[in-house]
């Protein structure tokens, strides 16, 4: 049987999630819910995605749909994945799972109680290379981990003249470079090096601190200026160094920032070993650095016969035919539909998945940071 | 109304054309034909395909589907690519158009008279910045090209017990390394170019000259030994070198190896202008080189924003969100269906996709090095 | 005339010193000292470097000497400086200018009392693109300075046989991984902005607490495992991360270790401005890369047609003829000499070249260092 | 007994070779020889180089100078060097050893009859990564060589006012490009491979067929325009590709080229055995790259402790601490130096020193090169 998908929130992100789930080949597009039926209708027309709903009220109702893709503003995502769980919907949901950390976990909770598939999009897991990394530090390849340190640097909101949602407090959260990159670098640093983050140290800043907004808020990734614009004071992080202490002993620490420019999505993560080193970049993803101290370093390309059989399956192309973004969206999509097609018993779930523990784990991890800079730079257990 | 498909040659690519004609999210698989009834279904099984059809002599008498993709192997192209038109399909052919020169020519002439679309997969010009590199040089932002030169290498025919059909003139054409992939190469290098090649000196090697076959012709990208392998003595190339003159007064030359360690899936192109210089590599396709001799160089992200107008339709994610061969691929699949739905009319074809054209063109141009080197390397007019 | 120079303590580092001394040209080489006649003597021979003292109070006490290099190791730094300035001899000491904050002002005062040329080696000023970087920041042509950070990563010491005099606190001064490198880091961060670093906090660990040390104390960058090893109980700290605040609102950050596989010499260094970047790699120092946000970022090579004026000379070699460590050493050495033979006068010294005012301003910070992990990790003024 | 040089025409390169030999410490700058005592004079002032001579006659007939540095435009190069060994002083001579096949032969000649030693500065030689990469070649360590493949690019004549007198063939030699940096990189392949170019099929160009010409000829590397220009035909290739044979059976390919924007001295060179591929780039001299098939590929610093026996005499800095341009000169010289110092008995050569023999050899490769040509891009034994 054909799995039927529902959408809910067609923004920027949506097209992507259609995108993942089209190419799986085995799961029907029913239909996509926004703010009004005129609006939901126009967009799935325009993305070829089914029907349009007048709400999400009425997708969660139809039986057709099996799967939620929760693609709403931050501030909507716990009412929505609340309610789909409630209508007995599986929920794929964008990160931050909640606006809160509390939030966050009634949303777990929720999940885990309604033995529904739980997911949230912690999509950079999806990458061949992230799970060769992964692979290899869980096989003691680099010897035991001694410091994980990286960046998720971004330019995007250099302009004083872009503005999104997410610098809002109240639609974006309290945090918004932290919330909304940081949080990848954190479920990535923890997925990676199978260590938790016990202790954080966090230096905000807002580098920007009044910004143009419009009339009407912007989308995300874009800078132009609008007509009627009017100055807005941002309290958000826009840049944030923290320092982070591990379960395992491993020190780390890693800088997040939007406003950095030259940078667009400039996430790297580097694990350093008592025997060697593993280096990932999100934007060059099909090579992955290996240092050595007393030999040679290596570049190891996402090749599939050179790969770690658990990373392996998430490569569907011979060396040297990069895989990209879409690709390892698609792979956790993927894993999501494996879980469901197969009862999304908790057992089952592939590895690699993230779902709401993550999520929730990951709030607590953010919070956390915000806790320590709120007390100026003091040292947060999470 | 969704456009049916069907496809001819389940193999290794196949999957790939299947993965590109979901993602236009208005495409109906119909099904597949292969060898048998029995392996074709059992293969649209495993791929989410559709129905299997007995032979595609089936297949193209179902009147849902509209589009055949060719996927067999190379000597099989002109047979199933003649019938489809024959059959009042559009097609969608792997390269190369067909097994020689006069083959290519006949193809060509059938579709262009048959008033259906007809597309040949020269899929590597889908990347965004191919098509910034051919909108700067089309605008004069090098000035006149001068020097037009790169290389396409691999590695994965280094070892001599890895065989593939290509190798054998029957089945893969006269030619080997220059057919399968320095095909590749030519169409980009006048795609990007705008000029044409006017001539070539080719100096072809064969660096395996006999290799162990398995009594099962083995499937490109394995070099996997088997039991029961025998010797067999090769006569194509797995290295060449070809010097070139563009109808623009350009010089040139490309290397293509299959035999050459480390090098994966090297594609390379670089138009040296009197004003400025471009380059490319497939493996890092999101970068594009700018070149300059009195001022800094400069590396162009494929960033939307960015981006040349005619270039930046192919790009589908922000500036950092890399993509790659599969996105690349559905940019010419869309291309083609894009056109297929609009009427097929030779006016509207998109100025990026290849057709029948331009696989007959790309045929005399792997012909007259052949020639040339037979010639003891001579320059060879195309 | 020519200068005469003398040098005390032929270690590792002394056969640079000398190498650079001899491309000005117009130094005379009159000799070294060391630990005894015999053994300058013989290292004298070695190094082709003049006639061997005693000990250094003989080296000063001859009147062909006028600049002595102080290559001693740290410990020893205040002792030979001191007794230099007070011969009358001009000064180029290594770095770090003496082994306590209290020690390194009294140096200063010294010095600066003497009206003689005081130098320290913070030697990766020398590089044209660093001095590049601080002519495009000084001139504004990045904006304001939001953030500086970087690195500096070693692995000479991953292996627990590896010891170095500079990881005992009576010989090396309390810290190690910081004040032997990442005192250089500060430097250069403080020297290419231009703005001083205000606060710090620091996050210090010793990965590896235990060593095999040999009998007699290793040299510098080797790791070579002796006959009658013992163990040894480490303090010093090898892994380093400080969080930094300058005096310009620019906030930073920069992780220093020397046990961390594949890196050599990693120093690397960012200023995020709130116009462009700039980013410079040591181990790459022809490139300096320039980040932008809504423009292609740029590379600028050490083309001296394409640098500032205030760069351009000390760049030797056209562009693509790489220059390197040997010629950045050069210079500073070039500076130092071209200001004493022109009197040493205060007013006179060349901008880039570091004096034993830089190398009291470095000890204050990488004392701040220390005491703000001292504190368990709090802000401490510098 | 320190060893006396002198040096003949006092242009750009010679204040590199006077900074390579003072670097090594125990040879005595005796002075120098150019147009005229007076300009001679001020030009040894200049560069702390000795006294002038009035012509190189003089110089020649001075007993303090036992070596003979030859740095005069290429047309001179003959004359000054016979004379030179004549008055039984040894020699080293910039590239091309002379402007003719004829003439180089004749130099060899009287070098290898005068029993002195006799240097052509192949100065790319004296990169340890080259040494390593032909230790490693020697060794069998990438297996038998089957292709040889690379670059030399510039961009330094692209602007049509830029002008040198390697440009009129009475000057520089009927070859351009080919004969002042394809010589450098046909003695590099043959010297790594340590095999010889048994034939050749070239391709010339010259891309900017007419220049302005300033009255005064100008010095390499200025593009400035200068007042009461004139045109001027040119003929001598600017730019050109060269199929190669070697006599192990491998082939090769090489490009040159001086008006391709961005590439400013971009030597690439790149073997390819059967078991691996190295590959190395002058502008990043401190990486060779080590290709393999089915392991993942390598990137080996120039770190000592890595380095072949061979190679590690050729580094004088630890990992990480870049050496360049001016190091790989100086190993150059300083072999020849160490060869003089120790009689320059031709069983004592160092290996990787150039001698007149490999200039001739250049010399013969080059003329085949152009005979090619001349013939219409036929393949020319050498």
């Amino acid at each position: 049987m054909k799995l039927g998908m529902g959408l809910v929130g067609p923004g920027f992100i949506a097209a992507h999630h259609l995108d993942a789930v089209r190419r799986l080949g085995n799961v029907e597009v029913v239909g996509i819910a926004g703010s009004s039926l005129e609006s939901a209708t126009k967009r799935a027309r325009e993305l070829n995605a089914g029907r349009g709903y007048a709400d999400y009220h009425e997708l969660l109702a139809d039986p057709a749909v099996h799967v939620v893709h929760n693609t709403t503003p931050n501030h909507l995502h716990r009412e929505v994945s609340l309610a789909a769980l409630r209508a007995g919907k599986h929920v794929i949901s964008d990160k931050p799972l909640a606006a809160t950390m509390e939030e966050a976990r009634e949303l777990y909770e929720a999940a885990r109680a309604a033995n529904l598939a739980h997911v949230v999009t912690f999509n950079y897991r999806g990458y061949p290379l992230v799970q060769q990394a992964r692979a290899m530090i869980g096989k003691g390849k680099i010897g035991p981990a001694v410091f994980v340190h990286g960046c998720y640097l971004q330019d995007w909101l250099t302009d004083e003249r872009a503005y999104t949602w997410r610098l809002d407090p109240k639609l974006g959260g309290a945090s918004s470079a932290l919330g909304d990159i940081g949080s990848h670098w954190c479920d990535l640093a923890e997925h990676v090096t199978g260590a938790r983050i016990t202790a954080v140290l966090a230096d905000l800043h807002t580098v920007v601190p009044v910004r143009e907004v419009p009339a009407t808020s912007a989308k995300a990734f874009t800078g132009k200026a609008t007509k009627g614009t009017q100055k807005r004071k941002i309290t958000s992080e826009d840049l944030a160094t923290v320092l982070l202490r591990f379960d395992n002993g491993a020190r780390g620490c890693v800088t997040v920032g939007q406003v950095l420019p030259g940078h667009k999505n400039d996430l790297r993560l580097e694990v350093n070993g008592r025997e060697a080193s593993l280096a990932w970049r999100q934007e060059q993803p099909n090579e992955l650095w290996i240092g050595h101290h007393a030999k040679p370093n290596k570049v190891l390309t996402r090749d599939p016969a050179l790969l770690d059989p658990a990373a392996r399956a998430y490569a569907h192309l011979p060396a040297g035919h990069p895989e990209a973004w879409a690709d390892a969206f698609r792979n956790v999509i993927a894993d999501a539909y494996a879980w469901i097609q197969g009862g999304a018993k908790p057992k089952a779930k592939p590895i690699a998945l993230p779902t709401f523990a993550d999520g929730y784990r990951n709030s607590l991890v953010v919070d956390a940071m915000l806790k320590s800079h709120a007390a100026g730079g003091l040292w947060q257990p999470v």
